[in-house]
């Protein structure tokens, strides 16, 4: 081949808010695969805000990326060579190889998706991680019922409109927080939730008030900060609160100090969990399953935010950074 | 009966910490029992931290004490006048009679006890709620097991004083956290906690990493604050956090801003779980019993800081609130 690999590497650690200096692309021959490997073509890149973890050597539940090292990234490739007998040319395959033009697998860390059942891009998002994430997370973690009064934060992002909509599957009102009317139109116009709270411009406990009478039984936080302060004091007797996400504090790098909340789990009884979709692996095909037939069936709708061009991935990271992406963020490499 | 009932009321909810004036005594005729009814002589009054709650009109667990009422409070006493069949003269009871000589019940609130089984007093300690608070918060809400490090606040005082041993039962590794080092002394030396940590003089996050190499499996915390934001920097994968008391947080009335702690909750996808006693009334029966053959084996002992006199009763509770007691706090309001 003679091809060039483009990679995204991570140049340096953010201090607060990524700038674009914190990435570098470089350019690398095209590898080839080695006895049992496969080499993916890389057509679509998955942005999540989990990637500013990787960025910073703080402890987490993850490596970081080391300086120099290629960022980590979810991809859907097609096989361009293959020296596995599990993966053959032209093989359509999802796995996390990184931001680059071509990535190198041992055949463990992808899996083949069928490209007939729905667009590529979708395994990135509502049928990838992200939905798998909504999905345990509301169902495992914050265990819904009909009923429940559920509130889901960064309710337009990848996986909160999934929180939402499966909520609404199962009968729960839900109350999505997001940014600016065009995000909140979405969620009540489109997704069918109950109510859009728009943090950006609402009173928070004001909103919650008004649209949680009887308090909030279940919390999906994919944000922390000043929104989760204020649904903690609106909790209902027995609430349940699983923590996905605290895009409010990545970029942070010393944490303002916040409200004191544990008395609020006193008082209601609550539970609160951390989760990481990883917790569930092996139900994942049993998640990805009942998530495609909704998407078939018109009960899930997604919406994409698709970038043309590898080479603007830092900058879309940025946007997503400052929630100014609306639906899920899909840098798109190459024509399928 | 010309006996005279001294009551102890609230006068004036507090600013912070509570003072002498916001507590009344007041002198009233010793009532008589109605039918269904029973006049119980109070002998020991518990004090406990959820008092301070109900002094304070914030929306709590349980209704406030008014302005006027009688202290809120569990007593041990001897039935002076029944007319009730289940309650005979003599017996003994314990119940939530509140901060007076006599108190009456309609028999619902008050269970007998058997003044063979140990010292009466135990009934508001180690066989009563703080016993019980200990039981299911350690067992049901954190769900500790053999070698699992504990951590535990308020370490010396009522409830975490049987926390730590019931821990030590289970083959634990056990981190007490008290102010002083008459309480480290104690609670290393006498109760048999692996390792005692003095917060008002230790570095809490040095102590917690030489003491939990691994990591902190379980939190019991009867106090928040800084102490509880301390212990989040060290919890282990799969942590269990139980939210008994923020005794840090009840005499201030607008508590300052404190760690955003959820980001530990994800990174160790850990669990937190407020709760109450009241919230396992059904198995109270089988933690008494259990309680009471640990103390009998020895396994548990127990410590009370008992003070002479009803009319004291508020300025051992002011004590209390500084955590200046040191052991299970009780009254003593008449002879056995």
């Amino acid at each position: 081949m003679n091809q060039v690999n483009r990679r995204i590497t991570l140049a340096s650690r953010p201090d607060g808010y990524p700038t674009a200096a914190n990435f570098k692309l470089v350019e690398d021959e095209v590898p080839s695969p080695g006895p049992g490997q496969v080499l993916v073509r890389a057509l679509y890149l998955s942005l999540d805000p989990y990637m500013r973890g990787r960025m910073s050597d703080a402890k987490s539940y993850a490596a970081p990326v080391p300086i120099g090292g290629v960022m980590e990234g979810g991809i859907v490739g097609r096989v361009v060579a293959s020296e596995n007998p599990k993966f053959k040319l032209g093989d359509h395959v999802e796995g996390r190889l990184g931001w680059q033009d071509f990535g190198l697998s041992d055949g463990r860390n992808i899996r083949t998706i069928d490209p007939k059942a729905g667009k590529l891009s979708l395994n990135l998002g509502v049928l990838g991680m992200p939905g798998l994430t909504a999905y345990f997370g509301l169902l495992d973690v914050c265990r819904v019922h009909a009923g429940d009064t559920v509130v889901v934060s960064a309710a337009s992002g990848a996986v909160g409109q999934v929180v939402g909509q499966i909520a609404k599957i199962m009968d729960c009102k839900v109350i999505g927080i997001a940014g600016g009317k065009a995000k909140i139109d979405y969620i009540t116009h489109e997704l069918g939730f109950d109510v859009g709270i728009d943090y950006k411009f609402e009173d928070l406990d004001a909103a919650l008030d008004k649209s949680c009478p009887d308090g909030v039984d279940a919390y999906f936080d994919n944000v922390g900060g000043k929104v989760a302060d204020a649904v903690f004091r609106h909790l209902a007797y027995k609430a349940r609160i699983a923590i996905c996400g605290q895009m409010a504090l990545y970029n942070v790098d010393t944490p303002e100090p916040g409200s004191r909340n544990l008395r609020f789990m006193l008082v209601s009884r609550a539970k609160m969990e951390g989760f990481i979709v990883s917790d569930f692996t092996d139900r994942w095909p049993m998640g990805l399953k009942r998530l495609a037939r909704w998407v078939r069936e018109g009960k899930i709708k997604y919406r994409e935010d698709v970038v043309e061009g590898l080479e603007n991935a830092p900058s879309a990271f940025l946007r997503l950074m400052r929630g100014e992406n609306f639906g899920k963020l899909v840098i798109k490499i190459a024509d399928e």
